[in-house]
C-alpha cells in the first residue's frame, strides 16, 4: 500500500461551496483535488494500491479528514470539477461516514493520523535528502503540505516520529507534482 | 528551453464551449489543461524556460495550435477552470494571434511543428527506452499524445525524424504526469 497524507491548512471543512471558484473560495481545495488525481490516476485505470488522507484545517469545523481508498473508489474522474463534486458530497455528510464508494469523512486530525501511520513516515520537504538515494520502506506513508509549509507544531509532531526527510529534486514543486514523482520512483523500484 | 508538444486528437478548435463539462464536451481538452499546469507550474512561480504546443485536432476547424511561452505568460493559475478560460479566449480569436500574454493561436498542424522542431525530438511512448538512461540533448522537444496514442500516420511523421523513443516508467501514465516526470529528470540533470 502506498499511503499519502496531504495537509490542507485552509481547506474548507463543509460542503457548502460552489464549483466555480475552487481556487479562491475553498481555502485552496483545488490543490488537494489535484493531489487526488496524482495519487490515483493511471492512464485508463486507477492505482488500487494507493490510499490518500486529506487533512482539512479550514473553516467551519476543523479538523476533518477525507480518507480515499484506491481499491474501493468509484466515479472518480481525472478532472478537477467532478472530483470537487465528490469531495463536496463527502463534506456534506452530517457525521462520519461515506457518501461515495471509497471516500470516507472522519472527524479527526493530523495527530491521530500520525499515531496510526507513524512507523514508516517519509516527510517531503524541499531541503530533504534526494529521493532517489533514500531507502524507502515498503508500505511507507508520505506526508506533504499544500501551498503552505507545515506549521512549527505540525512539523514537530512529524519529526518526533523520526521520518525520512526527502526532496524530489532541486525545484520547488506543487504537492501534486511531488506525488507523481514519488509514484514514479516507487514504480521503478517495483515497490 | 524545454519544449513540449501534446497532440489532442479530439480537442475542440473553437472557443464555443462551457466551463462546466470540460472532460465531456470539449474532446478531452481537460487533459491538455492539465498538461499546461505540468509544463509551467512551480510552487509559487512559473517555469519561464518552458514552451508548450498543443495540437488541437477536434471540430470545427482542425488543425489549430496553441503555443504557450513560459517567459511571457501572465494570468496563468494552476486550476483547470481558469486555465480553460484562457484557452477559450485564445480559441475565440477570429484569426491567428494572441489574446493573453504568452498564448498564441496558430493555424497550422503537427507536420509543420515537426518540421520546425524535429532536430532533437524525444517521443514519449510506453514501450520506449528508460528515460533515466537516455541521453537527452539540450533543447530537446518532447512529443506526447492525449488519451489516444498517435495515429499510424502521426507516428510515421515523428519516426521519420529519428527521435529518441522514451518511457518514463513501467506504469501507463497520463500525459500531464509524464511531463512532471520529464521535468524532474531534467531538473536533476541540470539541463
Amino acid at each position: 500500500m502506498r499511503r499519502f497524507i496531504v495537509v490542507g491548512h485552509d481547506a474548507v471543512t463543509s460542503g457548502d461551496f460552489g464549483l466555480k471558484d475552487l481556487a479562491g473560495a475553498t481555502g485552496r481545495l483545488d490543490i488537494l483535488l489535484r493531489c487526488i488525481n496524482s495519487v490515483f490516476m493511471l492512464s485508463h485505470s486507477l492505482r488500487t494500491d494507493a490510499e490518500l488522507y486529506l487533512v482539512l484545517l479550514g473553516p467551519p469545523t476543523p479538523p476533518r479528514i477525507l480518507r480515499m481508498v484506491g481499491s474501493e473508489l468509484r466515479h472518480l474522474n481525472p478532472d478537477e470539477r467532478s472530483t470537487a463534486s465528490l469531495v463536496r458530497r463527502a463534506l456534506s455528510l452530517p457525521s462520519e461516514g461515506s457518501s461515495t464508494p471509497g471516500i470516507y469523512l472522519q472527524h479527526r486530525g493530523l495527530e491521530e493520523l500520525l499515531r496510526e501511520f507513524g512507523e514508516a513516515l517519509v516527510y517531503l520537504r524541499e531541503d530533504g535528502d534526494d529521493l532517489r538515494s533514500v531507502d524507502i520502506p515498503h508500505g511507507a506513508t508520505f506526508v506533504l503540505s499544500d501551498h503552505k509549509a507545515l506549521t512549527r507544531e505540525e512539523e514537530q509532531m512529524v519529526m518526533e516520529l523520526r521520518p525520512r526527510v526527502v526532496s524530489v529534486g532541486p525545484m520547488p514543486l506543487h504537492a501534486d507534482h511531488c506525488i507523481v514523482v514519488v509514484h514514479n520512483e516507487l514504480d521503478l523500484r517495483g515497490l
